[in-house]
């Protein structure tokens, strides 16, 4: 359920301090201390799960239907025109803490958060041949 | 319930094709037509909601119990080492399309999707500022 070496765990227990900003019986929501925008807040489940693909559908569900009115509030209080929703799994990815966490970065025109979008196109076939092989595996 | 002016609406309709992943009651999930990845897949929710703070909490339990499930499954199908999860709201996020969509984006070493991380430090007390700020809004 929680892992001794896991910084989220240790917040999710009171042993390390955070700014709270929800908390109910499956999530708590607290601002990242590293933001790449004020206001930047991190969604993570009480139980420990490395990546995403490790959490059950309930235990997604439970997370994260407080997504929208944690990512509305962040957004709102900052003032701000949107924002993102961040999830990394795998150092590949970007991952650095090791227990899933979903970043909202509330964003306003110049600020500092980017990524790109290399958007490209798919071969003939390839397509169908992909999603074959995905709903193979969720059948 | 659906917009008429609106593609993701079709495409839960049926009235434009698409690559299907993964579908119930609440969800569509189906291959990105300009994928910055191979694989690069859409998980929307059937009802039409532009940005995700307009979700209800229910309907973003009902949408997202399935994106641990789609998110792996993708990866593996791909044999990547890892995912990010992605949603845009507003114009200034990057926004594209005006129906809440979570873009899951599969991840392997010396590929093109990047992101910066522009990490800064809050000045004293500006933490608990803003925290108060987002709290009471969820109260």
């Amino acid at each position: 359920m929680s892992d001794s070496d896991c910084i989220f765990c240790k917040i999710v227990a009171g042993e390390i301090p955070c700014a709270k900003l929800y908390e109910d019986d499956s999530a708590l929501a607290f601002l990242d201390i590293g933001p790449v925008a004020e206001g930047h807040a991190l969604l993570i489940p009480k139980t420990h799960y490395v990546t995403l693909d490790e959490m059950p559908a309930d235990a997604a569900a439970d997370l994260l239907r407080s997504l929208p009115a944690v990512g509305g509030a962040v957004a709102e209080a900052l003032g701000c025109e949107g924002f993102n929703v961040l999830q990394n799994n795998g150092a590949v990815a970007q991952q650095l803490v090791g227990h899933v966490h979903f970043h909202i970065i509330p964003r306003s025109v110049g600020d500092e958060f980017h990524f790109n979008w290399p958007a490209g196109a798919y071969e003939p076939g390839r397509m169908d041949e992909i999603a074959e092989a995905v709903r193979s595996r969720l059948a």
